[in-house]
């Protein structure tokens, strides 16, 4: 494992970037899988960039397209299409005119369909808090669980982030409806561990607690059950509703690639209808009292994205861990890249 | 059990609801609880009279206050204060203002606080189905799991449901974030039934597969573990925070009664926005796979709340199954009340 820092991330991602995107674009871009990292999100950082240089070079991303187009609206309602470009970039579009839309009208909603892989959700939750707004955000994806009642891949893992501007550091929820990220069940299964429930099945369609069972077979259940696979069912044809975008059934299986997901972004401007510091005091309220709580193991219990900052501070300090092999694929990709395009 | 037709059910319970209201607001009580019953949501509907009776007369619930008092606005955000009054008659309320405000806001929010107990959350994103509209709403309540990670009662299950038009019969996901409600514990432990994995803690605080022992505890987890220990987190100080109402941890332990709880209304006019028909087409392309899976078990998948429509039929038809201690507390409640009140 190496440590890089935040900058030199940043240079990296940009090289390679440049092949597909002009200078600020490329930055930014790189700015955000770097930041994702950075905030200990590592799945959806560093990690992700090989394969969305690759999904860029294959088309399944156009990189020509970095801003969505308005197809509709109606007060702080919006509908946006992103005709397949660059997820994160247009997604951050997204919530920013959301941002903008509840300052007028007290709470806003865009529904974006068309965009690429989003990365991470809580970055679109944050962006909302950082504006003094409650954000909730959500996504569908590629049908890569298995819907409770059924052996197939059929339902997506449609991550949805929860976010809450508070004054020490806002708290966000960023949860896929699956109990694990196939990556997590690799891990695991590299290190011989096994789960404590059956979560999944095996090629030959038995229900297994080997994670590495579950990671050949790709069928994994959604988290809690039926009631998991309802959460999904719900997110998935909610958001190809509200943006008139494609459905999991649509996008298909993880092995047609993920191309053109439907993303909702919802503001509320509490704090134009109730006072904020009032609202910060209850929070606090809140998380000391379950910090007081007795821990059943040492970490004790907080409140979701609490520990956010320190983690960033913390590789802002040390740099950003990150494999060496996913260093060397960041490094190769912008080589002979010149950085004057 | 005793099978009792719609009209009956109502007819008896309005006149155990006529000792602490008005006539019209005792009827449509009645609807709402005959209503939930029907609609085969019996934990929140008829089983719960005897208990709102017993809240009313011990004033946990002030009778008295039939109506949400408005206090601030932006556009389509709302706020508004429910003082302890009628639960069910007052989210009723707050979902017709989400309707009217969506009508012209494209998508609006009521943010309700110091409601009594709203009995079924599928109800109000129901209401707003009728409309042609999309619904997002829960409620807070009181601690009545243990947050991921303590033995301690400390977060609540906060009730979240998610609803969408559909032409054959609206959907709609009524989901708390506990896995099971306690009064389904109870009912496998009377069957003797074990779980299949330690959802709770015993009274030794152990983990446990004994529904009763949890049930004797009180020490249930979060569904899905430390994912809906967030999520209810979550959800109980966002509708806190958008209402400046009560968090679970000022409504408190069970045994405290659960008064005042902050609940959030939000509906989406995407009708103004999208093709409804495109919409819902799409939708029916998605509940036709997943009826096309093969089940693992007999029933099948289906969407949330697809066989709602044939359930309340079948229970109009040949009346709503109520046992018979249910029955004879609705009965006795009416007893010795004038109708002509």
């Amino acid at each position: 494992m190496l440590n890089v820092t935040y900058e030199r991330a940043v240079a990296a991602m940009e090289q390679g970037l440049l092949r597909y995107l002009p200078a600020d674009k490329a930055h930014h871009f790189a700015e955000i899988f770097a930041g994702n990292s950075c905030d200990g999100v590592h799945s959806h950082g560093m990690n992700r960039y090989p394969r969305y240089l690759s999904d860029m070079e294959s088309g399944l991303c156009d990189a020509n397209v970095t801003e969505a187009e308005r197809v509709s609206g109606l007060g702080g309602m919006e509908v946006w299409d992103a005709h397949f470009g660059v997820g994160p970039l247009i997604a951050e579009q997204a919530a920013l005119r959301a941002v903008e839309l509840a300052r007028t009208h007290g709470i806003a909603c865009v529904a974006l369909r068309n965009n690429s892989h989003w990365l991470r959700a809580g970055r679109y939750g944050l962006m909302m808090a950082d504006a003094g707004m409650a954000g909730i955000c959500f996504t569908n994806t590629c049908m890569n669980l298995t819907a409770y009642g059924a052996k197939q891949p059929s339902v997506g893992n449609n991550p949805i982030t929860l976010a809450l501007p508070r004054r020490k550091g806002s708290l966000v929820m960023d949860m896929a409806v699956s109990q694990y990220a196939y990556g997590k069940l690799e891990i695991m299964a590299q290190k011989g561990e096994m789960l404590d429930s059956p979560i999944g099945y095996n090629e030959r369609g038995e229900l297994t607690c080997d994670p590495g069972e579950i990671c050949k077979s790709g069928l994994m259940l959604p988290m809690a059950k039926w009631k998991g696979s309802a959460l999904s069912i719900m997110l998935d044809l909610l958001a190809s509703a509200l943006s008139l975008g494609r459905t999991a059934l649509v996008i298909g299986k993880p092995s047609d690639g993920e191309k053109g997901m439907s993303q909702v972004f919802i503001c509320i401007n509490y704090a134009a209808v109730v006072d904020a510091d009032a609202v910060d005091a209850q929070v606090e309220q809140t998380i000391d009292y379950l910090h007081s709580l007795s821990p059943t193991e040492g970490a004790g219990v907080h409140a979701p994205g609490e520990n956010l900052a320190a983690i960033r501070e913390k590789h802002l300090r040390e740099g950003i861990p990150v494999t060496e092999a996913t260093w060397e694929k960041i490094v190769a990709a912008g080589e002979g890249v010149s950085s004057g395009i």
